[in-house]
């Protein structure tokens, strides 16, 4: 029940925003009595708050991915987030979240904390922090990237193409980010 | 007029959806009557449709990246792309496309009209179909990448580095996925 509440405030949220969700929308979009609602989540804030944890094991999905030896290290993130997008529980909080973060601040706070620190670790910690810092938020720019395009619009030939094929294209642009020469660092 | 009540429009449909504006809402968004609104627009069809149509000027340069000489062309695509984001009327334009494309199929059909073709352009029409088509959309996807985390959200290094530093990282992803050797294409 409550995880049928949350699917319709994840929906709410990313759709309509904070200012145009209420308990009373969520508990009519998830078919379930207004009451029920305020009995799981108490506020629209709690609800706010549940909608942006990441269901069990997606962080430490990615923070295993992270941790993988350097060398192979662009091909397992890619391949987790492909694989926590085609997992529907982990999408859809993925795609509340990246669509709440448009117009929620909270909602960005949370993703920038849940995701980027993954993402940060993933990058050799033996280099300078700002470097570190450029190079996590590029490899960011590529998975976040691939998720707008393959899972959140579905749109052009990346959305359609097998899940193995997209890892092997877009990983050593991951990769590359992380380890691999950087004209643009250099200077 | 019709500038000031279409900016307040492009920021409705992006935060609220289509189903969540009014002409009456960004008539009070723009501060001004309601009747000017329906005179200029006609109706909330008419105000989206005016919404996602660019800005002049915006679609004629990013053909002309797409026509740079082959081994320039990720750099051109990319400065391009920053600087519209960098050009207020433009990046408000993307903006409400982007977050309105979410929600509304015909936003997305317009990002897909206006934006893919060009960048399928930037492909080799000498490449197979079904190869242009995966590497356009793989160029778009670091596009994107760039543009949610750098001019959307504002989250991470990437959003803070100089735009010439943006141009000399990024670039180059873009122009392997153009005319790079792809492992993933070669099965």
């Amino acid at each position: 029940m409550a995880a049928r509440i949350l699917s319709a405030a994840r929906a709410s949220f990313a759709t309509h925003g904070y200012a145009g969700t209420s308990l009373r929308s969520v508990a009519r979009d998830a078919d379930v009595d207004p009451a029920l609602v305020s009995y799981y989540f108490k506020s629209k804030s709690g609800l706010l708050d549940a909608a942006l944890v990441p269901p069990p094991g997606w962080s430490e999905a990615i923070a295993t991915a992270a941790a993988t030896p350097m060398q192979r290290r662009g091909v397992a993130l890619v391949q987790t987030m492909i694989g926590a997008w085609e997992t529907p529980a982990s999408a859809e909080f993925m795609r509340s979240t990246i669509l709440t973060a448009a117009h929620e601040p909270i909602a960005l706070q949370r993703l920038a904390t849940n995701f980027a620190v993954h993402i940060l670790d993933a990058v050799s910690s033996r280099l300078e922090d700002d470097e570190r810092l450029v190079r996590a938020s590029l490899a960011a720019t590529q998975i976040v990237g691939l998720a707008m395009m393959r899972y959140v619009w579905k749109v052009g030939a990346i959305a359609t193409i097998p899940s193995n094929q997209a890892v092997a294209l877009v990983a050593p642009t991951v990769q590359r980010y992380l380890n691999g020469k950087l004209a643009g660092l250099d200077e």
